[in-house]
């Protein structure tokens, strides 16, 4: 017993024996130099680069795999639409340039045995600082003054807030939750985190509890963040219940998925003026259907899911590290990061 | 010679021979207790509040003082028209609630002696966080975010900017000035402050320079924010010259005086992407023109002047505390805070 699985071992006898017989698809928007790092990583192997450097900026995450290309494909970097994937059946590792990697678990879309890694961590500062934009935007009531500037109106609306000694809860205290922690801190707010396992510190945090104490901590929060994955937990984890017990000068800031928050409810409450403000960069569904009040809410600022994007340029650069290191330990042997499956 | 004028002179007389002549006319919005406490600081002393705690969220600055009393007022805490002020000609002391006395210090309107202390110091907090919520708003282009939300309209726009690592120039070190740059050194930017004397350390900046630097530091600059007096030396400190120096990846925030910046020359460098964004809390003339071509500028965000108002509450705790503690200093003789005349 090895304990290697099929991919694992299939892909030890091409490095050992035939090199050649490899082809990696790199999707990622490199420049020459960056090529040539990719290349040197993985001496003797051929790697077509199917997308330059134009794409650095755009939101375009699904590349296409030419045709002709699928089979042959061992290694794939980038984010092919899964039906694409479904091709590839020689594929051993796919590493997406996507810090969420759904679409890819789904069975039958990976070959049995392939490798799956995603680029976590790549995308903590974009979207962290888009939920601490938004977070600033609402208590100074800057998108309320948009509207009015829009209408050429100047005139002064009401009281605004400060983060500076105020209570921030993070739901979620990854990646994304805690960079958002250090930056509520760093200007003067004290920060709890809640997480499924309270006993492990994580930095950024001043206190940590469990999702247990959330019902009893909401009514003294200024700040409640959600920074949480996708799951049958944390679906409507805002509700209209919890939403009752912030306070009204709350603000609500959502930039993990859309399902988190129960959308129809936060609209009614922000009519009714039981919290301050929201910020949501996903929704449920996402769009919003067209005619859902929280389109025109003076109090809730809407962001077309663009937080993690490749918009902030150092996010490209954060993926393109771990992608590389990625193939420099495969190549290796070495176990590889943020492995998936 | 003591030293003492003659509303010095004036004053200590009054207070030891017929504390009963003196009128204090108090115009912030106090509560009970708050009350209390000024009327212990000035035993024996007649005082008339003329206003109650339902303008504390106000934006009106100017407050009537009823022209009975007028003639006999000797001391008046807060912010009457100036031309009720010239009516009070045995005023010796004016403290305003405002950190700005420009229209207290024009001839004729103090009498001859009377001396004139500001609120400076009470608003850095709210203007400073307004400039930084501002600066994070336009680096994540939320303002077009929110133009395209009231469109119903859900697209990802294009790049944006990170403040991490950015260059940070702050024209004025003053206490608003200040608590920007450390607001901005607190989320990773290198802060650099343009003052007269630039030999002077002030703390929250990186590295300090003078005037005659400016357009040598401009063009690498990431976010030039103006938190001026309004003097001749300042008026059109941003000009269309120096906004053709300045990064096309540029933010700039004003929130001191609105002539710093030549409104029309931002408005042509913003129409062909010269810089990145501006934030105006303060503009020239005030409102702008209905025609102005700011008011429709995607990347332009307005603001009705309210960066320092009353409208964030703590402001107006620090304006008590100003008030109450030069209270405390002119009845004991003591030299009095933020003396402007």
């Amino acid at each position: 017993m090895t304990g290697k699985n099929d991919a694992e071992v299939r892909v030890e006898k091409r490095n050992e024996n035939h090199p050649g017989d490899q082809l990696i698809i790199n999707c990622l928007p490199l420049d020459q130099s960056e090529r040539q790092e990719f290349l040197q990583a993985a001496p003797g192997v051929r790697q077509e680069f199917i997308v330059d450097t134009d794409m650095r900026q755009s939101m375009h995450w699904l590349i296409d795999v030419p045709e002709s290309l699928r089979s042959e494909a061992t290694i794939i970097l980038g984010n092919p639409p899964a039906e694409q994937v479904v091709a590839c059946r020689n594929l051993v590792w796919l590493q997406t340039s996507s810090a969420g990697v759904d679409a890819y678990m789904k069975p039958g879309v990976l070959p049995p045995g392939a490798m799956l890694t995603s680029a976590s961590g790549a995308y903590g500062q974009s979207v962290s600082e888009h939920m601490f934009a938004m977070m600033w935007a609402l208590m100074k009531d800057l998108p309320a003054y948009r509207d009015n500037q829009r209408l050429g109106r100047w005139e002064p609306r009401g009281p605004v807030l400060s983060p500076h000694g105020c209570q921030v809860l993070v739901l979620g205290t990854g990646d994304i939750g805690a960079s958002f922690a250090r930056l509520a801190k760093a200007v003067g707010a004290r920060t709890i985190g809640i997480r499924r396992h309270p006993d492990q510190p994580v930095e950024g945090f001043d206190r940590l509890a469990g999702f247990d104490d959330l019902d009893a901590l909401l009514p003294e929060m200024d700040v409640v963040a959600l920074a949480l994955p996708s799951t049958p937990q944390t679906r409507h984890i805002i509700d209209d219940h919890r939403l009752a017990l912030m306070k009204s000068t709350a603000v609500l800031i959502n930039a993990g998925r859309g399902d988190a928050v129960d959308c129809m409810a936060l609209a009614q409450a922000l009519d009714k003026d039981g919290i301050f403000g929201a910020g949501l960069d996903v929704t449920e569904p996402e769009p919003l259907p067209e005619d859902h009040p929280l389109w025109r809410q003076p109090r809730c600022l809407l962001t077309p899911h663009v937080a993690g994007g490749a918009y902030l340029p150092s996010n490209m650069d954060k993926v393109r590290e771990i992608c590389l290191d990625n193939l420099h330990r495969f190549m290796d042997g070495r176990p590889l990061r943020n492995r998936m499956r």
